[in-house]
């Protein structure tokens, strides 16, 4: 019998600081107005139909809106909106994140950052609850490319990374 | 009533181009022997316990051994490995693709990379369906990062970057 259940917490997290993720501040209208979150945990799930999931922690503050969700945005960001991403990593009021840039409607009402390196537009789907967090399963309806910002940002190591 | 219902498969794809991530080698033990792929489709889930996921291809040759799979590992490289990754990411023949480096077994019998920038062995606790995919939820039962290799790989723009 092995005996061994799972690593713990600290071993695990030094481990995922070397899994190299994009950043993207992940956004929907609630009730009370807009709300978004940095996050590092999106990918691709399928191309039919085009498909992407985002992890939401549930003990998070964004973690009402993001449960009553039916739409949402995912801003992926490059080296331009490094900051925005701090401060929508932060627990700045959700009013002085928005405040900070420039937004549009999607087609599903969800924020849409204005020269985001790529937003996809999406309903949610299906969801799964695995253990604290909430995996929102997203149809994309809709994609918008920057012409502009070509650069991506990276979390690797703990911090932000630049790449061409 | 909105009438879109997704974007089409090119603006997706074009999109996710844009969407940087991690390169990874998912390896598992098969009766057939080792079975593994590249994916980038790969990302945390939960510290509490340690959970990661994997989103799988049902259409892929891997697929029947991934299904069946209960356990895994998940080896995140950087440049040292990313001919390798390409290698995975091929029609190359299995015996050939592990053949190219050095392996050991892992907690789970699955297979583990030598100096992989960090290996993830996993068991299979929970499985999603969603599209063409199998999501696998894993419970991560042991780490393993290198001490001489501390770049990462990085998918964007449909190639390979070095991030230091």
């Amino acid at each position: 019998m092995l005996t061994e259940d799972h690593v713990a917490r600290e071993l695990f997290r030094d481990g995922m600081s070397r899994l190299a993720g994009a950043v993207n501040i992940v956004t929907t209208m609630a009730e009370t107005g807009p709300v978004g979150f940095t996050a590092s945990a999106v990918c691709s799930v399928s191309d039919q139909p085009p498909t992407l999931l985002v992890c939401v922690n549930n003990g998070s503050s964004v973690a009402p809106a993001f449960r009553a969700a039916q739409s949402l945005c995912v801003n992926t960001v490059g080296p331009r909106y490094a900051e925005l991403a701090r401060l929508f990593g932060g627990r700045t009021p959700m009013a002085d994140r928005f405040a900070q840039s420039v937004w549009h409607d999607g087609i599903t009402g969800a924020p849409m950052l204005d020269e985001a390196l790529v937003s996809f537009d999406c309903r949610v789907s299906e969801r799964a609850e695995v253990a604290t967090h909430s995996v929102l399963f997203c149809r994309v309806v809709d994609v918008r490319m920057s012409v502009e910002d070509l650069r991506a940002s990276v979390w690797f190591g703990r911090r932000f990374h630049e790449l061409d």
